[in-house]
C-alpha cells in the first residue's frame, strides 16, 4: 500500500506528503544527538536534545514552549491553544531520551548518524530512538502544520499540550513529581499517548493498555567470605545453587508465575477482549524469526502469544551475577548471589503488593543455610487501559481509519507489553488515555538496529492531522 | 600443647628451637613480595620471588639452585645430593606464587605486610602465603639445617631435591611440560608434596590423596540480541530461567552430582578408609561457625562431612552471569547466561571423561529454543593418593610423631579436598607421594586474612629434618 499513491485524497495528506522532506530533516537532526538518559555522561545531550526540541517546536508555531528541568533530565511542554474557548484540551506524551546503545558492535551503521535503507516493507530509517521516541514525536509536528493548513485554521481545532519528558528509558523517576508540580500547565481532557505503535505495516491499529512493572533484586548469602571449594565443595550451601533453584521455581509447569497472591487482583480477560485481540494478524513464526531468534514460543498455558505479550502477567529475570565471571577458572564458594527481576502487571494488579510476594515467595523456598536480602524500590508502574466505548476512542479511530484508507470499524485493537508513566497521567490528571504511535513490532527498539518504516511515519503525521479535527466534536 | 616446653627433646628440635628468627625473618622477607601469579601484573613480583628463594638455597647451603623459566612464571630447583650414593632421592614439591588478595577492604592487615597475631591457639603470622604455599616451603630451608646439625653431615643423609613452581595458583599450566622437559633432573623416589596441613594444631596428621579437578563453561543462547521484555516477556525463552533449572538440576535430591557417568569410576570407601577417616577429630559446630559461617552442612547423603569434602566427588558452580547487573533495572530478556563450574574428583575418576558428561548432561537438560556452548578446557588435574601401607610412609609417620611427642600409629590420616600438580609428579615421574604441610583447616587460605599458627611451622621444620633421617633407611 505504497503512501505515494493513495486510494482517496484529503488536504492533510496532501500537505504531509508535500512536506515529508521536513519532517525527514527534523527527525534527521534530532537523531544525531545521543539523549541517552540512562548514561549520566549523556547529560549534557539530553539537555541539547529538550533544546533541540523546544527550538523545534517554537518554529512549527507553537506560541508557547518551554523547558521544565526535573532533579534529572529536563521535560520540553508546549502549548497551543484552540482559537475555540470551548473546544477539548488534549495533552500529546512522548519522550525525547533514547536506550542505551550497547552492544555497539551489533549496529550495521552508527546509532546516531540516521542511514536510510530499503527494506521488504519500503524505506527505512535506521538510528537510535528512531522510533521510540524520536519519531512518534516527530510526525506531531508535520501533523499540525497539516492539521491548520487542511482546515485553512490560524489555531488548532482542540487546544494542544504537549509534554516530552528525558527520562522515560531511565524509568521516569521525577516524571509523577513533576506531574503534580504542574497539573495546573497540564490540565487537559484526553491524554494522546505517543509512545507505541501498530500491529503491522498494512494494518492500522489503535494500542488499548499498556502493562504495569515492578521490580525485585535479590541478594542470597551463604558463606562469611568466598571459600576455596576443594576445602568446603559439596559440604556447604552454595548461594549460586540456591539462586538457580530458587528462580528454577519462578514459573511452574503451566507456565504461571508462582509467587504466592500473583493472581488474585488479575482482571479475566473476557470473551469480547479476546475475539478483539484475535483478529490482529501475527505470524507467530515470523515474529519467532525476528531478534527474538527462536524456534519455539513458550509461556503460560492456555493463552496465546499476543495475549501472553499484551494481556497477561509476566515474570522475568533480566539479571544474575555471582562469583567468579573473569577468563579460566576461580574455585570458590561465592559468598553471594545475586538477581534482578521485573513483573509486568496488568489490570487491577498493584505494582505495591509485588514485593511483599516477592519476599514471601523467596521466604518458603530458601534453602537452610542461606540468607536472603529482597530489595524492592518503592513505585513501579501501575497497568493502564483505554475506554474502547468512548467517543474519544471513536475520533481516534476515525483519525486513523482516514489516514489508512479504510473505515474505523476495521481499525483493530491491540496491546502494548511495555510500561510507561502513563498510568501518573491517569492518576494526577484524571483525563482518559487514547495511543497514537507510528512503531511496529519489527522495529528493535531497545536493540541494535533500531529502524522506523518511513511509511509508517507519514502514517502518524497525517493521523495526528486527522485527530485533532476529530477530537473537536467531542464533549468530554 | 606448647613448643616451648617439649615433653622428650631430640637434637632436630634443639636446632629447630634456637634458630627460630632465621625461619620469621626469611619467611617475612620472601611474605613482603606480592607473587600473585593470576594477575599478569604481578609477573616481575612473581620473578623476583623466584630468585629470593633461590638465594635463600643457596645460603641454606644446597650446591645446585636453579631458576627454570617457564613460557608463565619461572620455578626454582635446588639439589643437596647424599654422601651416600645409594641414598634414596627425595623431592620436595611446594610452589612460590600465591592467590590475589581482593576483597582487599577484609584485610585485618595489609595482605603483604606480614603481622604477628595472638590468637586462642597461640601466635600467629597473617598475611597472603603465610601458608599456601611460602609458609610449608620455608620451613624446609630450617628443616635441612637441623637435619644437618642433629646428625653431624655436611650433607644430607638422602638426597634431596625441591622443585618450587610459580603457577600453581593459576592452575599450573606449563608444570606438566616442565616435569617432562626435566624428569632427568628431576627423578627420585619419592615426592615429598609440601602444600597441605593437618587436622588440628595438636592432632598430627598425614594428607594421604587430593582430589582431581576438571572445569567447564556452559553458555546459553537464546535471542539474537537483548530484547525488550516488555514485548517479548513471558513469550520467548529467556536463557537466564534456563539456566537456573540447568544448574538447579545439577545435583539430585540425594545430593548426588547428575552428570550421566559421573560415578561410574568412582572406587568406593573402603571400611578401612572410612574407619580411619572416622578417628580424625572434627567439630562440625566449629568448622560450620568459621568462614563458612553456616547454620548446616549440606552434601552427599550418606556421608560425613569430611568424606563429602575429602574423599567424594563434588561439582560446584563457581561464577554465574548474565543480563543487566548494574544500577536500578533493565528490563531485558538477555541473549545469553553464562555459568562456570568445577568438578572434584576422586579416584579413579579421569579429568579428561568430565567434558562429555557435561555435554551430555547439558543436551539431555536444554529446553526447547536454548541452544548450548560448553567448554571444557584439556588438561584438569587427576586425583591422587599415597600408599598406606608403604616404607616411605612408614618413615614419614614416624618423622611426624616426633614432632609431636607421639607414636607413629597415633598419626592420623586425611584427605585433601583441594588439587593440585600432584598428579603428574606421579605420572611423569613415576614416584609415590608423601604429604607434609603445616596447615590447618582454619588457616583461611584462599581468603582474607590468611595465616599460619607459628607452631605448626616449628614442628613442620623439624618433622622434615626427622623425615630426611627416617628416609634413608627405606629401600624403594
Amino acid at each position: 500500500m505504497p503512501v505515494s499513491s493513495p486510494e482517496r485524497d484529503n488536504a492533510e495528506r496532501t500537505y504531509v506528503l508535500a512536506h515529508l522532506d521536513d519532517l525527514h530533516a527534523d527527525l534527521d537532526a534530532w537523531l544525531r544527538i545521543p539523549s541517552i538518559s540512562a548514561d549520566p555522561t549523556y547529560a549534557p545531550e539530553v539537555a541539547a536534545s529538550a533544546t533541540w526540541l523546544a527550538e523545534a517546536l517554537r518554529r512549527t508555531g507553537f506560541p508557547t514552549v518551554e523547558i521544565w528541568p526535573t532533579p534529572g533530565a529536563p521535560a520540553v511542554f508546549a502549548e497551543w491553544p484552540s482559537d475555540d474557548a470551548a473546544a477539548p484540551v488534549a495533552l500529546v506524551y512522548g519522550h525525547h531520551d533514547v536506550q542505551p546503545v550497547d552492544p555497539l558492535d551489533l549496529w550495521e551503521h552508527p546509532p546516531f548518524e540516521p542511514t536510510r535503507v530499503d527494506g521488504p516493507d519500503g524505506p527505512e530509517l535506521h538510528a537510535r530512538g528512531a522510533i521510540d521516541d524520536k519519531g512518534n514525536v516527530a510526525f506531531h509536528l508535520l501533523g499540525m502544520r497539516a492539521h491548520l493548513a487542511a482546515t485553512g485554521r490560524d489555531a488548532p481545532a482542540v487546544t494542544v499540550k504537549l509534554l516530552i519528558e528525558g527520562e522515560e528509558e531511565s524509568g521516569s523517576p521525577h516524571f509523577a513529581a513533576l506531574l503534580k508540580e504542574k497539573a495546573d500547565r497540564l490540565a487537559c481532557d484526553v491524554v494522546v499517548v505517543s509512545d507505541t505503535g501498530m500491529a503491522a505495516p498494512d494494518v492500522p491499529s489503535a494500542v488499548t493498555a499498556m502493562r504495569g512493572l515492578a521490580d525485585a533484586e535479590i541478594t542470597l548469602r551463604g558463606p562469611a567470605v568466598d571459600l576455596h571449594s576443594g576445602s568446603f565443595g559439596g559440604a556447604v550451601p552454595n548461594p549460586l545453587h540456591a539462586m538457580a533453584k530458587l528462580l528454577a521455581g519462578l514459573h511452574d509447569e503451566q507456565g504461571r508465575v508462582t509467587l504466592p497472591g500473583f493472581y488474585d487482583k488479575v482482571r479475566p480477560l473476557s470473551d469480547r477482549e479476546r475475539e478483539l485481540m484475535g483478529r490482529v494478524p501475527f505470524d507467530e513464526q515470523a515474529w519467532l524469526a525476528g531478534p527474538a531468534a527462536s524456534r519455539v514460543a513458550t509461556g503460560e498455558e492456555g493463552f496465546t502469544t499476543l495475549e501472553r505479550t499484551g494481556a497477561r502477567p509476566t515474570a522475568e529475570v533480566n539479571g544474575m551475577w555471582g562469583g567468579y565471571t573473569g577468563p579460566g577458572h576461580k574455585t570458590i564458594i561465592p559468598a553471594e548471589a545475586h538477581a534482578k527481576l521485573t513483573f509486568r502487571l496488568v489490570a487491577d494488579q498493584r505494582p505495591e503488593d509485588v514485593g511483599a510476594q516477592v519476599r514471601a515467595w523467596v521466604e518458603a523456598n530458601l534453602p537452610a543455610g542461606i540468607e536472603a536480602d529482597v530489595h524492592t524500590p518503592p513505585g513501579g508502574v501501575a497497568p493502564c487501559a483505554s475506554d474502547l466505548d468512548s467517543p474519544a476512542m471513536d475520533a481516534l479511530l476515525r483519525a486513523i481509519a482516514q489516514a489508512f484508507d479504510t473505515d474505523a470499524d476495521r481499525v483493530l485493537f491491540t496491546r502494548e507489553g511495555g510500561s510507561g508513566p502513563e498510568a501518573d497521567l491517569v492518576e494526577v490528571l484524571g483525563a482518559p488515555l487514547l495511543f497514537l504511535g507510528a512503531g511496529l513490532p519489527t522495529d528493535r527498539i531497545h536493540s541494535p538496529n533500531e529502524r522506523v518504516l518511513l511509511s509508517m511515519l507519514t502514517r502518524g503525521a497525517e493521523a495526528a492531522a486527522h485527530l485533532w479535527r476529530e477530537l473537536a466534536s467531542v464533549r468530554f
